[in-house]
């Protein structure tokens, strides 16, 4: 494989500790704090984590290492999408490992949780880690969705543990992986099978966060990187003053993303998906805003804009919402009599006998591109693959259409001209930042510590981010608190719950404080293309998101 | 305005000069070389530039600066697309300008070519010029497409610049802009208005190349900008190895950008539109070589990849071009009568009737959408708006057709999910790379030094390139030494001809040896995002196609 200079120099940065993880492993002990509850549903919880449930918070300190001595095989899994980090983790994971005793081993699967359950693996050695250091992707292993959550998965995996003698599974992933992973972690200590469980943070969407976690890893390089292009977009849409940009960015269960990059880039216009839903919003309302935006920048003479968009958004308007929920259901009950149908009339047919009125009334005003969307294959749970849908398009037409009658109205003179992008793929899988690369290193050199203490059903923290790496705190929280109980598939789940924007955080705050000056002025800010080397202001901040949740 | 951290920390850059440019302005002197003549058709541009044709060559070197002293009032425009760097020529100018005497004026007309014959303008000061250096955009005086042509805008032009006491103008274009700029020097000096015209080259597209000029600038930083996303998506696909990426990039007469990019990424499979049209390959064909890659690593397991194309492929395509042709003139001649069907049907319906039975044979096996696109509205010239036609879903849909049938003979059997990216406005406007940056304002430094030497009809050059910025070398060469005649709306004009993809140039050539192995293998490359610190070989190199021309 041929490497990019940047690859090449970027195997030469040391990624930065926190102070308390910096000395010799020799003089790292653990701390235990208090002993910890579930943030709801604590009763219920306690009973399904019998053998995990309210154990102690734990920080390191410098101090006597008292871990229990002993040959350590750890197992490591990279579960869901990519995100920028990944590969750090990992080599933190190795590093720790093989400073506390060199013949430590550490295997990883691959391709996701389904390598542990098909037994496929390598063995990391000093040569292939040194690959991976401070590179993007999750290519050091692959990565999979196959989720670890039935009797019959853990028994496997129980299995393929003791044939190698696992002595932890490292757990690499989102809410869900690490919902899983406490499940695992409880299935394990309940057959007494020597197998410790710890999970790590990961998703660029930033919807796994809590009291205890602060970020997780992957949504700083892959926001600057979105905020890179949008911002390289505005400056050509203030250059060229002929165009509106539609950018959709990905986060589909909740907008940080988007928020995020408003908070970096100040365009004209950035939806939030929690908002949208709270006010109950139809899609004529939304983009009535637009509209108002794109007509009081005419007035001033600024036919041109910028559009944020979050990818989940139609999700959570009330009536979209509603209309995909029969939809959904309506494909899979009349399977075969819908599949049967060829002609797009047709199609167009069923659907008006077979939707709801209301539900049709919104169907009927959609884009023909956009039906087309709605009515394609549906992934493996039944549900329409919402990334597939073009969100920026159907915002386009719909702010085009309000346009018009405007028009008429004489309530706007200006010409429209729109531009869609989709930034997603594009992020997931940078180099990560310097912020990135610390933390997720931190976060892997953290997990063996706990590993070594004989912690499990835990997740590595690094916490305190907002300040210098040097001044991030070490530690780990048992999964379990984070947990509440959640309707999935028709039963109530423990599950680790999801951060949505927080519509009274300050981060929204500020950006609500702040859009209608940037609705009509031109406030753009051009944060650039990541930076890994050059004065810390440039290379070592990391999301104004955080700055904002902690007071900065 | 609110300033990213990176924008302030590039306030701080100052761009390097070649040697021969750094020295005080009274110890820069000219030297003319030989006497020059156009490419091509010598008699007849002799003809119809008189007064500005066979100027010799000039190079800039230390020595008693020899220029008549007089008091200089400069005008500069933007014209055309936005290009990374345009902010530094206009800074480079501005300083050599100033340093020469505090009290010459530079004055930026507005928005274009326009800005000129509207008279609307800015007079430049230390201030403004400040809060643009470094950066990207045209925002400074923002750009626009009127092109100056014609005898009448000529006459406007004179009377603009008599009422200022403007002494030159500079025009930062691509090669039709720089045309234009020629006739303008040569009217000038016809009228002995007093009026110099100096061009600079721009143009991401990197089509305004030859001889004298190494590389239009903003070519470096938009490639580099694709590159940074294109590697990106590639670990990305390594990582989760399930989706195909079909990836546009801008470029619409030449396949400068998805060639470099393709040097840059080794993506599985990369058109060039050149060499598509030279083999005369059918849309079938083209789908075949992609389809072909497909099979090949689904052979191996690997059911994912990368495919560039470049955005004007389609025009390339000998039975597409003859088929778009027929619908300029179809749509252009049978206006009304086309533009009074609503209904898809009727509009298929009257390309069944109108257009000649080949063209119609490639219209109706096109995607609807891509049918659709081909019948949208025209731009001004009359011509389909081919950065709208989504050519990286067509691709899609055709390879997909051909898999299909390729499973059936049973010489495929893989899986084929694709996504589609176009990469164009995000890298127009990015920070100028440290080369843009340094190459920018050498260019528009050394504009003002072929001013104050009373040169007109120039176009400003730096080269030597390849070589760090000290070795470069700054002067001066004739636009008319690039032009040749070549038929334009029906009759011969003189322009600067079009720099294509060579075929048979080390570029193409180094990518002809490997794109067998890359179609086959996974040799991605991950060029990362564009450091503007860091290690010279992170910073400050410059593009594969110029190391691989100047046989680095």
């Amino acid at each position: 494989m041929e490497l990019s200079p940047l690859q090449i120099a970027r195997y030469e940065y040391s990624p930065k500790l926190p102070e308390m993880l910096k000395h010799d492993i020799s003089q790292i002990k653990a701390v235990e704090g208090k002993e910890t509850e579930s943030v709801s549903d604590q009763e219920k919880i306690r009973e399904l984590f019998p053998n995990t449930y309210g154990m102690k918070e734990v920080a390191f300190a410098k101090g006597e290492n008292h871990a229990e001595k002993k040959h350590q095989v750890v197992g490591v899994i990279l579960s869901g999408g990519q995100a920028p980090g990944g590969h750090n983790v990992i080599t933190g994971l190795y590093d720790a490992l093989k400073k506390t005793d060199k013949k430590n081993v550490l295997l990883g699967f691959k391709n996701g949780p389904s390598g542990l359950l098909e037994d496929d693996y390598i063995e990391f050695t000093d040569e292939y880690i040194d690959a991976y250091r401070n590179t993007g992707g999750f290519d050091i292993i692959g990565s999979g969705r196959t989720k670890l959550e039935t009797e019959e998965q853990f028994a496997v995996a129980k299995e393929v543990c003791a044939r190698h003698g696992i002595t932890a599974i490292v757990i690499i992933g989102g809410d869900d992986s690490n919902t899983n992973a406490a499940v695992l972690a409880e299935y394990m200590a309940r057959e007494k099978a020597g197998v410790q469980v710890i999970g790590c943070p990961k998703t660029i969407d930033g919807d796994l966060k809590n009291d205890v976690i602060e970020i997780s890893f992957g949504f700083d390089t892959a926001t600057k990187t979105y905020s890179e292009l949008i911002g390289n977009i505005e400056r050509d849409a203030n250059s060229a003053k002929k165009y509106w940009h539609f950018i959709k960015v990905m986060g589909r269960s909740a907008s940080h993303i988007a928020l995020e990059c408003a908070l970096e880039t100040q365009p004209n216009v950035c939806l939030i998906s929690e908002e949208i839903e709270k006010k109950a919003m139809s899609l004529n309302e939304i983009a009535g805003v637009i509209a108002d935006s794109v007509a009081k920048r005419a007035a001033d003479g600024n036919n041109f804009g910028v559009v944020i968009i979050p990818e989940g958004l139609i999700e959570f308007v009330p009536e979209v919402k509603k209309l995909i929920a029969e939809l959904n259901d309506l494909m899979a009950i009349k399977a075969t009599e819908f599949g049967a149908l060829v002609e797009w009339q047709d199609k167009y047919s069923f659907m008006k006998a077979n939707l709801s009125a209301d539900s049709f009334k919104v169907f009927e005003v959609l884009p023909l591109d956009i039906e087309k969307q709605l009515l394609m294959d549906r992934d493996p749970h039944g549900n329409v693959q919402v990334s597939r849908i073009e969100t920026e398009k159907l915002m386009i037409a719909l702010v085009d259409k309000k346009l018009k009658e405007m028009k008429k109205e004489g309530t706007y003179n200006g010409k429209f001209n729109a531009l869609n992008h989709f930034f997603g793929y594009e992020g997931r899988c940078a180099f990560p930042s310097n912020f990135d690369a610390d933390y997720c290193y931190s976060l892997g050199y953290n997990a063996f510590m706990l590993v070594s203490y004989g912690y499990t059903g835990y997740l590595s923290t690094i916490s305190n981010l907002s300040a210098p790496a040097t001044e991030w705190k070490a530690g780990g929280i048992p999964i379990t608190k984070m947990m509440n109980l959640e309707q999935r598939h028709g039963e109530k789940k423990p599950v680790i719950r999801k951060a949505l924007v927080e519509l009274d955080g300050k981060p929204f705050q500020y950006f609500a404080a702040h859009r209608d000056k940037w609705a009509k002025e031109t406030c753009y800010t051009f944060p650039g293309a990541i930076q890994y080397y050059g004065p810390a202001s440039v290379c070592d901040i990391t999301t104004r998101t955080l700055a904002l949740e902690q007071g900065k």
